[in-house]
């Protein structure tokens, strides 16, 4: 998915929203302001929102010398979500669609993102999710792709999601490689942070390469890529995933809530709709 | 008022508001937008919104070519204005304090803006104002200004709004002195529009020389700085004109509506707060 052009005052709002989270001094945010304006014009029109954000966060750390804004969040998310796992893992084997509820729980994870101007109240939010209609279900699909795939490829979103993944993880019935990114950016999981949530237990984990908040194919690692081109079922988790995998010829269901008004657009749903789309490719 | 670190994304919303209403070429907008993220790290850090903002709206008519892309958008203004004319003259008369109604309904007027990413709804917006309570109101202040006043300077903001500004000037005691922009810029009045709504039965209508979304004191014509220099008392409507002229050392009345978060910071209100407050020359 292209960046749209309401995605531009957006990158000047995580701009700000994360270099507040380093510094106050204002002069000091208007400069980095004044880097992120310079920059953009050179991207090339049809540049992905992930591609354009990687540039930003780069330039936020450039410029304060801080590379990790988000280790302590992200620490903070993975624990809050921890200790929501023994309740959340009871209604999910209570309830009726042990998959469907895993299903839900994962993308009920996908409330703990920092890359959008959305707050977020885990619990509560958790709670909403886990009764709110899907937009767009291809249950059916899923459940076909499910039978066919001998091995399942899951792209990780944030930090602390990774814990709610764990709940369809368990219950999925074949082994799954779970991809992350490929160094620190915004608040997404990488290896240590899917280690922390006890992912290793359930599936393989493997780093993307990318360091965008995001998949993008040209910056993944040559091994992640040919695992994804021959991969029979992908699972694309969160909104920076979808941004750079929308229109990738590949069998990818992608799970998500569409936390802004862009990506409900292009979705065709309304903004805070949750989804379980399989991609073109999927029949 | 020097723009914050927050009416940065603000600047990119109103290019992307206004070239919508120009052309629906999302490619030529993100050029346009381009441009001004070019144009925007070139400003000094401390300048104003105003000052800002009249490049950029440079910026959209150059390339798109359309010069005043408000023109109906301001006479539809002042049509529904006048329209409310009539009752609303009737409600100052008919008030117990005609002053003070008068001068609510000219900050009720104010809600015309299009510089903004509010939305407004005329009739609704100023039936509520006439009953909202000030969140800052030197109204005595304002009525000892008025006795010692030989000649007021009135600094007019948006067309539409100057329908309102009528109800004020016909009950000011001493004769006034109505400025407007010296060109068409967003929905800001000029004297075309001063002269539809009527302004002229009531007050003698000058130009600032100013382009700007605002009055900056230095963009202003000779011969209005020195009617300005000179002025005992000066009304200032609405957040362009607060922008410009909140630090200049002159006796200046702000009326306003703070439509957005940033002015009403600065002003130590609420956002959606009207206000009737002295400069700090007033003592």
């Amino acid at each position: 998915m292209k960046a749209y052009i309401d995605c531009y005052p957006c990158f000047f709002n995580q701009t700000i929203k994360t270099a507040r989270r380093i510094t106050k001094d204002e002069k000091k945010i208007w400069e980095i302001l004044n880097q992120v304006s310079k920059f953009i014009p050179q991207i090339p029109f049809g540049a992905t929102p992930p591609e354009i954000g990687r540039e930003i966060y780069r330039i936020i750390s450039e410029q304060t010398g801080v590379e990790d804004p988000f280790q302590e969040i992200k620490k903070d998310c993975i624990q809050q979500a921890l200790s929501l796992y023994p309740e959340m893992r009871k209604k999910r084997d209570s309830s009726r669609d042990p998959l469907m509820t895993a299903i839900r729980l994962s993308i009920a994870g996908n409330v703990i993102d920092f890359g959008t101007s959305r707050t977020f109240d885990l619990e509560k939010d958790v709670r909403q999710i886990l009764s709110q209609d899907f937009a767009v279900c291809d249950y059916d699909e899923f459940l076909r792709g499910l039978e066919k795939a001998s091995r399942i490829l899951y792209i990780a979103d944030n930090a602390g999601e990774t814990v709610f993944d764990r709940f369809l993880l368990e219950v999925l019935p074949v082994p799954i490689t779970y991809v992350v990114r490929g160094q620190a950016i915004i608040n997404d999981a990488t290896k240590e942070d899917a280690r922390i949530s006890g992912i290793e237990k359930e599936a393989f984990i493997v780093s993307s390469g990318c360091d965008a908040p995001g998949t993008i194919m040209n910056l993944c690692s040559e091994e992640f890529s040919e695992m994804f081109r021959s991969a029979d079922l992908i699972i694309s988790k969160g909104q920076g995933n979808y941004e750079g995998l929308s229109e990738e010829p590949l069998p990818i269901f992608f799970l998500l809530k569409a936390k802004c008004g862009v990506i409900a657009e292009d979705l065709g749903v309304e903004k805070g709709s949750i989804v379980l789309k399989k991609s073109s490719q999927i029949n």
